[in-house]
């Protein structure tokens, strides 16, 4: 009997959607699921070519050729851990895993670590393009052994998605590289959902638009700088309506959830001393969507101003929005890069910035134009310390900061919620700032616990006895 | 020969200062320091009376009474762990170690059940008031077991800082909680300052005023709401010269440097799905002020708008920025509570909310007129969710929100960067805010991942194919 390519363990959606691209590509795939009833189900309503599906972990292993590959689509954290145990004492040196799922990146180099004494390789990567992207080609992380990696890259090159006739996937580095691309990635997501969120409360409320005016407007939007996935779908949205015609946008409870990628985005940024305020912005608005209880409560006992609606210039006004958009979105993905670069030189990864921001191109949720100039700015200088120094980026923020400017100041004195709009003009006259005023927390720190200074007139460190 | 009441190991200043305060207070205190030299040091320089130093470990161990107390005051992290193994083969059942170093509350947590597999006691202490507090009276925030706090209560409770007669320290509760209170003083005590030192610039710049002008207004400010530790050692330092008559403010290195406590207060925030924006923001600003050398680079090719200065209504501008710092520490300090809550419910340590504030209310760098206010609220209702919606915050709050919307509009339009602040407002009008745009965040996950949604006119679980 011939052996199979690939295996497949977990037949979640994502799972499942792999198999298929993989079989699709001509791929012999074995499947394994926990509860056999999941796998039945998934082929009774599947056509396949060559998908065998197998009901004990020992046939699913004995069916593969070696070096065994495998992929483990499992949810993050203990199942993963748990499907590991359950394969090791059947694993053979030279076998391959290879975890899709959005694993925490140092539980990926711990797994590394506990395989590598039996000779097993674990390849992390970062999958993302949700089901359809995993159906029809994901944009692919990869991270961990280059020999092994090497292995599978033929089968993850022709069932990535394609940017421009290239796949996107590309080596990202040794360890938990590609889990920690991905999780930047998932992070500056978080980022980017937010600002059309606000965007989208910043065109309704004020102009009083419907959906289908706000669509509109979404829909020109993606014809220009802000093309990208995230503005296309945002489009479709509003204008869905249920089978009584309502807009189901409209009847969705304004209650955020996630899964803690945006999170650990954030907790490792505190780690590394970079300031990733819109990602974490964005994360805490999702928190704070939480509290809906409370804040219905708040709402009855806070005030805040009327509402001034715009009545005259509203062409202006909405374009004001875009390049406030624009210019945000622009600081979220600098951010998230110049976190790259802190992770690359902690872990020593070496990253290449440039091809990340070209895997991210297609598949992924946050494929967008502007990620075609982040490869240009890399190709023009791989070593920028912050992509908004870059010619283009530099550009634009000198034309967009008065609008981004505009809109904040008017959120804020309407009462408009705008956490991640306002982290970004925060951080954008806070990193052009020559002189900001942590002289006086410094000399805080000194007469309070001595922590000692540094001058600006001489070398050395100083302290005062106040 | 009769055993001394209390050991002190490490000598730098809290621990050398510590140490005096319990000699003061008439104990017999045997100090031990890694390094003979910095013991000795210490010892030629001051006047003790019971206070007797030891060279080996073996020796300090052997003076002390029993059940030991011993007061750790080193480094937090390795330094702690490799002390603690120092002393383990030497200690017995029943001896209490003190950690009164900021130590993450995890480490503390673990330490507790690795020391009591030998019947050893871990206290984790926050120990709060700089080198001058711990000299003439600190605040303490003991946590871990309530039997090994009994004995060393009335030590405590005599070294202690007084606030109304009555020491500053009190059980927090079990396990990591006491180094977890400190954290979170800490992460608060960021904001603080943060928030400070964005009145300052807002102050300095659009009103040109002097040094000694600025010192005048905050010695104002001090006599009013915003009367604190902070407050009055900012006018201190706005006037403090050097022998060459030089302000040395003006001299310092706008570079602010920290040891992590805020750090891990937004980690831990970001676990607990708090959304503790505005120490986040004070953290992330300190993270900015670290990239001079880039800040100077933006400085020179990301532009802004022209300062425009304050001429007209001077006192009104001044008395709007102290509202509206007001109301930003008031909701610094209601998400620091928040947080506490959502922790004390996650590790079940029932803390006392209102006990805590009266702790801070001397000897700590935080202290401030306002705790006052903040055990008022505990004390009407010891559940509240959050402390802005309790009659004093949120009469302050209805007052002077406009003026915190008013500087963030003004300071965004005219490029001073005021992170904290604008979380501030941020924070206020979400909070407050019936309706968030999360409905389309909420839409685009199930759009891209078919991640489910809530409705607002059902119950249940609702995917849409969009």
């Amino acid at each position: 009997m011939s052996k199979q390519q690939i295996g497949v363990i977990g037949m979640a959606v994502m799972g499942r959607n792999l198999a298929l691209n993989l079989d699709n590509r001509g791929y012999s795939v074995s499947v394994f699921n926990r509860s056999n009833t999941i796998t039945n189900a998934f082929l009774k309503k599947t056509q396949t070519k060559m998908l065998e599906p197998h009901y004990t972990i020992q046939t699913f292993l004995r069916s593969l050729e070696k070096p065994r590959c495998i992929m483990l689509m499992v949810k993050a954290g203990e199942a993963t851990d748990s499907t590991i145990s359950s394969l090791i004492p059947y694993l053979d040196p030279g076998d391959i895993l290879i975890d899709g799922g959005n694993a925490f990146y140092k539980d990926t180099m711990r797994r590394q670590r506990e395989l590598s004494t039996q000779g097993v390789y674990l390849i992390g990567t970062g999958v993302s393009g949700g089901e359809r992207g995993a159906l029809v080609g994901p944009s692919f992380m990869p991270g961990g052994h280059k020999e092994a990696y090497a292995v599978i890259e033929p089968i993850f090159t022709k069932i990535a998605a394609l940017s421009e006739g290239k796949a996107c996937v590309s080596y990202i580095g040794p360890d938990g590289s590609g889990h920690y691309v991905k999780m930047v990635h998932n992070g500056i997501e978080y980022a980017d959902m937010q600002l059309i969120a606000e965007a989208y409360s910043l065109l309704k409320d004020p102009l009083n638009f419907n959906n289908e005016t706000l669509a509109q407007i979404f829909s020109d939007w993606n014809q220009g700088e802000l093309n990208s996935y995230l503005i296309g779908i945002t489009k479709d949205i509003l204008t869905k309506t249920d089978k009584d015609g309502n807009y189901i946008l409209d009847l969705i409870l304004d209650e955020a959830a996630h899964k803690g990628t945006g999170q650990w985005t954030s907790q490792s940024a505190l780690d590394l001393n970079e300031p990733v305020s819109l990602i974490t912005a964005s994360v805490f608005a999702r928190y704070l969507s939480l509290l809906k209880s409370q804040r219905i409560e708040a709402s009855t006992v806070l005030s805040g101003p009327k509402l001034q609606t715009i009545s005259i210039n509203r062409d202006e006004y909405i374009e004001t929005v875009r390049k406030a958009l624009y210019l945000g979105k622009i600081i979220a993905y600098a951010q998230g890069f110049s976190q790259l670069k802190s992770a690359s030189t902690q872990y020593n990864w070496q990253l290449k910035y440039g091809e990340i921001a070209n895997i991210f191109r297609a598949g992924c949720i946050i494929r967008a134009g502007l990620l075609q100039e982040i490869t240009n700015a890399y190709k023009d200088n791989a070593n920028i310390s912050n992509l908004i120094l870059a010619p283009y980026f530099k550009s634009i923020a000198n034309k967009y900061q008065k609008a981004l400017r505009d809109v904040v100041a008017y959120s804020v004195l309407n009462g408009i919620p705008t956490p991640t709009f306002s982290a970004a003009i925060s951080y954008y006259d806070s990193y052009r700032a020559k002189q900001l005023p942590a002289n006086l927390i410094q000399a805080q720190r000194d007469y309070f616990g001595s922590h000692t200074y540094q001058r600006i007139d001489k070398s050395g460190i100083f302290h005062t006895e106040w």
